[in-house]
């Protein structure tokens, strides 16, 4: 969020846009102040984003509401399951001319073995169109000026113009393509990639095991996109929301760690959440869970062996190396 | 070579074909004694690679002719520059019945400005059809049988079905797919890819920079492809031999040690092949000035600032950090 905000607030500037950047800030306490305090004193995250000058035009809120009803474009980058609680606060409290942007990774639990994207929650809870968004795979590198890229999946080609001119700069090109759901897969599903690639590397297979690991699983995610959303097209996955962020998330990701740390440990998925995240979830084995019970309903478990065994690997169901059985015999 | 022939030692006595495997080895001496010699008597490439028991029916032959002119098919891996001189001394001394099956990286350089690919030189020279296939990144760990991928480019379904039964083994999976301009061009056009990815990584320039450079050099590599072989489908890229192998080559590869190098040591090529490669060439750099040269020809560099560029850095033309600009303002 602190990132992107970056970006944000240097491009709103240009007279395109409102000046001021409201930034919701739940008001935990850091070093005995509030973040949000904190934030528009010295316009630095400490907590999230320490040693990065935040602009000064962005404005820290703690009350969500205040934040967001008079906004144009609403931009969600928090954890999935903050989602729900955020817009039964915002329903219909937020212009009906705005829209939003979706930068959530997940996937929304709706009934057994049901899901759906969190744009799609958003946009039919607060009644505006959501679009979806990706950002870089390190939001460190990008609030440092590094180079990076950003995918935008919109429809609207108006709006499409906007988020550009909104997010792009020096450093950070910004591709938008019409395919909203296509990028938001592809946010969530690379995850089951990463994890995928830490099994190896905790297996030491070595580098030929973790590309071949890296393009089976990139087949399985383009065949459950294709199958979630026939409109997307081939040419999504040559963008960077696919392919660049996929391999990104394989040499150096949370979901690469634990999966690294889940073989060569032999703990479960909650002990090591609790050592190595701070008891924080991590997202990668609750995504492999969902599609896990998705492709359960539908029967598809043979079309989708890399992501199914996943979830088997972290539910202790079958050893981490019946991972390279899949590999050997794998239908694509 | 080596590491090929270990997949095919085992395969070829399952009675499909003749049980015998012979390796053309040039015969230097090793430790005293010749290295055709110590394959035969300790089964075992003491200097490429130690360590890796080779197969009893492989038999290491010193003189090209004899190694050759039995066999129904002929497989070429070797440096590029040997393959000129090697098909002078075979030309009307194969079967008319053998095919031919090219590793070989490289373009081959016809005039000023002018390449063609050298499976089409093998097959003009001996007068039999020349097929592409591209090995794993790294042959140690094929040898040690660790889980790896060969993409096999070939337009015969019976020749294709032959390569697939003579190089699949329980650990290596064999994809064939029906284009062997695109398969052999990918497995050069890697080289400029993993070249960008060193530049990036001496430069310091972050993960995500990373990301972009091997997803604007793999648009650049489809649109060279599709521009020399119009045929090349979309499909062909999301295989090992494009996707897989320019991702493992942009981590860990000799064009990233020496591109790395480049930028912080600034040496010129010359001096780091001295000391780093003990004086053998590199291929990226020689690569990256054929194309530079077909790119002037066709008035074409426009269309490909990435590939343009790397020529430049190492002509000392312009510096490194050169590539930073290219990315920023990439027309893909």
């Amino acid at each position: 969020g602190s990132a992107i905000s970056t970006a944000v607030c240097k491009n709103v500037v240009n007279g395109e846009f409102d000046e001021k950047v409201h930034i919701y800030v739940y008001d935990e306490l850091v070093r005995s102040n509030y973040l949000s305090e904190v934030i528009n004193e010295r316009h630095e995250n400490i907590k999230y984003l320490p040693g990065i000058k935040l602009e000064s035009n962005l404005v820290a809120v703690n009350d969500l509401l205040e934040a967001a009803k008079e906004a144009d474009i609403l931009i969600f980058a928090t954890a999935h399951s903050f989602i729900k609680p955020y817009c039964n606060i915002l329903a219909g409290k937020v212009k009906s001319s705005a829209y939003a942007v979706s930068l959530i990774k997940g996937l929304d639990h709706i009934r057994d073995g049901e899901i759906d994207l969190y744009s799609h929650a958003i946009s039919k809870q607060l009644n505006i169109p959501c679009y979806s968004m990706m950002s870089a795979n390190s939001a460190m590198e990008m609030a440092q000026g590094k180079l990076s890229e950003i995918t935008i999946g919109c429809n609207d080609a108006t709006h499409a113009q906007q988020l550009c001119n909104l997010f792009e700069t020096d450093n950070c090109k910004v591709f938008s393509i019409d395919d909203v759901d296509g990028v938001e897969l592809c946010n969530t599903l690379k995850d089951l990639v990463a994890l995928s690639a830490g099994f190896i590397d905790g297996l030491r297979l070595g580098e030929n095991a973790r590309v071949a690991c890296l393009h089976l699983g990139l087949k399985e995610m383009m065949r459950f996109i294709k199958t979630f959303n026939p409109n997307t097209k081939l040419s999504t996955f040559l963008e960077s929301c696919s392919l660049a962020n996929s391999v990104a998330s394989s040499y150096a990701d949370k979901n690469v760690t634990f999966a690294k740390c889940f073989v060569t440990s032999r703990k479960t998925v909650q002990e090591i959440e609790a050592n190595l995240l701070n008891g924080r979830k991590l997202l990668g084995p609750i995504v492999a869970g969902e599609i896990f019970a998705f492709l359960d309903k539908g029967k598809m478990h043979d079309k989708y062996p890399l992501f199914t065994v996943l979830h088997r690997i972290c539910q202790n169901e079958v050893p981490p190396d019946a991972i390279v059985d899949i590999l050997r015999k794998h239908p694509d």
